[in-house]
């Protein structure tokens, strides 16, 4: 089976996650710049999500360029995936209202989930492709996943402490993802040198 | 004429249709778990219909596959099925707020028409390549579709005994099509072979 | 210049188009059938427009399928195309909201403004391709082109004579263009056996 | 990397950005057309921002046509890029209803941002090509992107002694960027011809 309508599909969905959390930043009453001033929360809530968004789509581009061809697995490891993204403009505007401890851990435990749902789709890409493809000598054991998912683990309890420190949590994931996945890009350029 | 823009097209809809029901899921007014408890069933009723936009997306990734070409009228019954499933947000959204007889079977009766759509399309292509083509060979006699419209066409008047037994149903029906069409796939892998 | 991207940005934006009409049908308050009764007006004008915007798919499709190429005057033409169409969502809305003569005569002007963009694209599409290629001859004069405009030019007055006039003869459009363009169609076909 | 997946997720942005504006165009609450001409502003606002985004769209079109291969710093351009067009609809939004000096102001900001930001993928395309490529030839020293930065740099103190005068000049930036950028359309031709 081609991986090209998997591949669009995904692009699809992701491309209006990513547009409709816009709609959430209504325009204020008012025509001054302090009438901006309240949405703020919403717009860092808007930033951040943006980027994990873009982080996603990134790395999901990588690891689909590595593969072959996919199966029915993959296919609903894939929706998997984007059931938990099309939750993320819920969590964000959630938390752009009210920052406070729950919705924090929310907007957390929902990233968790996503975070999850990549991992299950690459094992199911690694299944698929044999663990001595490319694929599977790129994605490894998988750290930075797992690192990933350990930081999350620990945000969401943090969020009842203070959700700062869950916010500045979730920041460090993104720089830590910022760059996009080197491991596979330079396997696939020894790939191609051989 | 070429199947490339006829599966884009669909690819754009169907991602824009499974997205958008999370517009519906409003965040609550206040930041706490219980102001989260109200939104259950609207919850409940987005994943239920996420895996079933899913089953569709995946069905149609499998029956145009199989395709070489198309035509007008492979072209409009593809629009029909879009059409019904077009209306799946509206639905979810009204049994989502109320679950009640009267929305749980209007429900089941857009799945229904939806269900119905597909199994015009599969008839179109059918007739458009040929009883004894590939694809012909692998629908077959449409049983899985058949059995489909029959649970459904026994789900909508069961509303009106309990809600509960319809949406127990729909849960048996996105069981029955959660696995992607092996007889398509077997045709389709046979049809390498030989 | 390459159409891919031409087909792919105009799938992208009539696949938007044609569902966020969807998102006007707000689930009623009460869950009875009676509570559906107000929506009507509402549905069938979605039905309407959503076949219009099939229509304009679907020629749009095999209008593209003979170009070999594109310029910056034909990109320009689409956008034109493109602009006129994203506004019958919001003559959609206003006409099943309020079904007078002002917003049926609006809803046709769109129209009309769409259909004439749609000419405008045809001309271009010629000009670059030349009025002896395979799209200037499938084309001709554009005589289908010419009698959908004048029927509508005929709706928008007659909307203030009675609104179901009008109503009447954007059906008859629908039924006019409900059969993909025979004349490209067959055009390619002669092509392609020479 | 290939830059098929990039240009096929911009296109899904930009198409759902230049859609959802229209959701800010809400029908009026009467069948009039008294009841129009408050929309009359936001109407103006839609239009300007469909040209803009139409003109991001062509030359975004135009720039990664001469693209061979894209990088990691190529992607997160393009998401960057992205990003601020994703604004341009709440900013549209806000213009059009409150045509005052600080929302004026903050739609060319966002301009600002998004103008900047297309110059950054320029280089970022430049130096992953190599000045001496076709791409940066055709580019050569950004004149025309840093006239329009200059312009709207212009434009938003300007917007504090009148709005007009800062639209005047968002109008005089959409007819420069109307016609798609020639210098790169030039050179492609010139390096085929060779």
């Amino acid at each position: 089976m081609s991986k090209g309508r998997l591949e669009a599909f995904s692009d699809g969905v992701i491309a209006i996650i990513i547009t409709i959390m816009v709609l959430e930043l209504r325009p204020p009453e008012a025509g001054t710049l302090v009438a901006l001033v309240p949405l703020l929360p919403k717009f860092l809530s808007y930033i951040l999500s943006f980027v994990f968004i873009g982080i996603y789509w990134n790395n999901h581009h990588h690891l689909l360029q590595t593969a072959r061809s996919v199966n029915g697995a993959i296919l609903w490891a894939n929706m998997h995936l984007l059931f938990w993204m099309s939750i993320i403009p819920f969590t964000t505007s959630w938390m752009g209202e009210h920052f406070d401890s729950t919705p924090v851990a929310i907007y957390g435990a929902v990233l968790w989930m996503a975070g999850l749902a990549y991992y299950i789709l690459t094992q199911a890409l690694i299944s698929h492709h044999g663990p001595n493809s490319t694929l599977g000598n790129a994605i490894g054991n998988g750290r930075k996943e797992l690192w990933t998912l350990t930081i999350i683990t620990a945000a969401i309890p943090l969020a009842f402490v203070s959700p700062w420190i869950s916010a500045a949590l979730f920041v460090l994931i993104s720089v830590i993802w910022f760059i996009p996945d080197r491991r596979i890009e330079d396997k696939v350029m020894n790939q191609k040198r051989d």
